[in-house]
């Protein structure tokens, strides 16, 4: 009885491993602010309960594999005003973004087979590849350059014979970096020349900021047979616990592959098919208000740690997580401070420490991502909160 | 681009396949028995959406990685008076038994390395297996013996060095094979000679008939830390459409491993685990009516069928699955005439050909899986049906 050397290179996640340790403060009675997780405090638009509140049938039956034709008609609608015309043969319903990945890698990904990832990524996806037994090759982007990596040289060097696909999250976890249009051919270009599969996890399309219009990897015809869109409702609807997410391509001996392992799961849950459904339904305007308030909560994270000595942090363009390099040589041993010994008012503060967004060794020490999911108030609080534990931690 | 030599050594679901031709069928006005997949045509119990109605938190955030504590309690209590008794750090949701199915091989197995299956299987095991980039090794049952397949000889001349763990469904789907508790202990010494892990896929657990009382292999002590029992609520409290399922697991070792792959995928959804937890609070003589109902569905279909010329039939002992022998060269070949060229009085009926339930080449294709998942009538006249379209098909 052993275990796989698949799951025995795979890490417990770097954003929920210290959930426990966080729960054990909280238990003593210490109010923690979340800034760990993509956890957004939104609510989630009503009409996601009254759909599902309003399912009727007798018997809760299995859905068709790709999803209920409700749901996948609601997302080719949603698709229309970026010009990208999907049919219902190349939307396939995923449980979240997770599996979509999942299933992503599972089809492309032979033993040993690497896929190009700026670092630092979302960390997740180093589980999902070595699940497949593959590998990141990363991308070091550098913090200094705004964690820009669209750059045709610095592909180059990163790239290995190993490489099958490059995967890109714009805008972007944990970075908040947003592709021009420019950007996007040039990782294509790239991604042809290579022979590589190009998967863009856009889950975070409608959250870009400062009058940006957001793109998608989908309107670039040329490359539309090698282009993987990654999508979820989690982030763009607040609903990350309906687990519902896609995926959009256009290849149909991919789209035939991604088939068998979705009939293999059976299906997506039916309830939660039919909330995601009712929001895509929303007047567009909805993500107007969403947008400002994000960009507003960007704004007031980035002024509180701009004015704290010693923290270097990059002003994100979209998304809602901010990559910030603490004065302190090692962030996992400042979380711990945080959340054991550290108290100001009966409160402390908790980020997601950075070396686990990194396959490089060595890199990442110093980093942490902040996710600005709480209202501008409680970010004001916890970027005061940081301060004086950084102060105190220095002083230890 | 290219696609994973897994994904192609994949097939799509046998189970599945043909639904776009029966599809075309219904479309055109004929009414098609589904004999095909184990859909319950029993009412989900009314305490499922009762608990998601009254669902009130304003944003439906992720959940914790291994599920609600209060489904883990829930199934905890479930599990007591099977002599079971299991830790919350036990027990991991999953998205339905096929996400179950698919951490645990993705945690145990290797390249190359290959699960021991009793075969005929239920077929999602070949995907999930190959996903994980493994084979079935075959112990091939034989249907004169009521497929029966916990015999130590069977077993030794089935094992090959590549064999990781030894998956067994029980009751049998699709043989609805019930073990003994002298099955169960042939098959856990076997495995601790061998040092395999035993995949136990329980989810028909209440479904055993003539009196049958079911054992589970948590009950096996002696093997505990071997043992890996696959669970879900889809045929229990017929709610397929609900994707829940879960893992109970003894080994340390293994529950770490499952619980990054956890980590990766976030959580399931929390609507569907607090409908989950309220299926878990009904009285236990709730399945007494249920295991009535079909263990009748069960004898009116063995009698319909027995009575047909030329077909062979197991009379199963639980599940709600039989498999039967056609007086057919080819199951796949007769299905598709049933679909698309007989009609009596404008109804069909469809089953699942068995020969995508085999790893062995060239067996199962005059074999098919019927499920007795509607009521007595429709079965009745769904054997009718299948008596004359053989006959139609041999004078055709």
């Amino acid at each position: 009885m052993r275990l796989s050397e698949r799951v025995n290179k795979m890490e417990f996640s770097p954003i929920r491993k210290f959930n426990p340790i966080a729960g054990a403060a909280k238990a003593s009675g210490v109010r923690v602010y979340h800034l760990n997780i993509g956890q957004p405090d939104i609510e989630t638009p009503a009409a996601f309960m009254e759909a599902i509140r309003g399912y009727d049938e007798k018997v809760l039956a299995y859905a068709e594999s790709p999803g209920l034709t409700v749901l996948q008609d609601a997302i080719i609608n949603y698709f229309k005003p970026f010009g990208v015309n999907v049919d219902r043969s190349e939307v396939l319903v995923t449980s979240g973004g997770s599996e979509a990945l999942s299933m992503v890698f599972t089809s492309i990904l032979n033993e040993g087979d690497t896929v190009m990832i700026p670092e630092p990524y979302y960390t997740n996806y180093r589980t999902f590849i070595a699940a497949s037994g593959g590998e990141v090759t990363p991308i070091t982007a550098d913090p200094d350059k705004g964690y820009m990596f669209a750059d045709e040289a610095l592909l180059e060097a990163s790239y290995r014979p190993t490489c099958k696909a490059i995967a890109v999250v714009n805008p972007g976890n944990p970075t908040g970096t947003i592709l021009s249009t420019e950007d996007m051919e040039v990782i294509c270009r790239f991604a042809k020349k290579h022979d590589l599969w190009v998967i863009a996890d856009e889950v975070y399309r409608e959250f870009a900021y400062d009058g940006r219009k957001m793109v998608s990897f989908g309107q670039l015809e040329e490359y539309a047979d090698r282009v993987i869109i990654i999508d979820s409702i989690s982030k763009r609807f607040s609903a990350c616990g309906a687990r519902i997410g896609f995926i959009i391509a256009k290849n149909k001996e991919l789209n035939a592959a991604l088939m068998k392992i979705a009939q293999g799961r059976l299906c997506c849950p039916t309830l939660e098919m039919l909330g995601a459904a009712a929001l895509y339904q929303l007047p567009s305007d909805y993500f107007n208000a969403i947008r400002t308030e994000y960009e507003n909560r960007r704004n007031v994270l980035f002024e509180g740690l701009s004015a704290i000595p010693g923290v270097k942090v990059n002003k994100p363009g979209g998304a809602f997580y901010m990559m910030v390099t603490l004065p302190v040589e090692n962030a996992e041993d400042f979380l711990m401070f945080l959340l054991e010994d550290f108290r100001d008012n009966g409160e402390t503060m908790m980020y997601a420490p950075a070396e686990g967004f990194y396959a490089t060794p060595g890199l990442g020490k110093n980093e942490v991502r902040l996710a600005y999911v709480l209202n501008a108030k409680d970010l004001r609080r916890s970027t005061e909160i940081l301060a004086k534990a950084l102060e105190a931690y220095k002083n230890r």
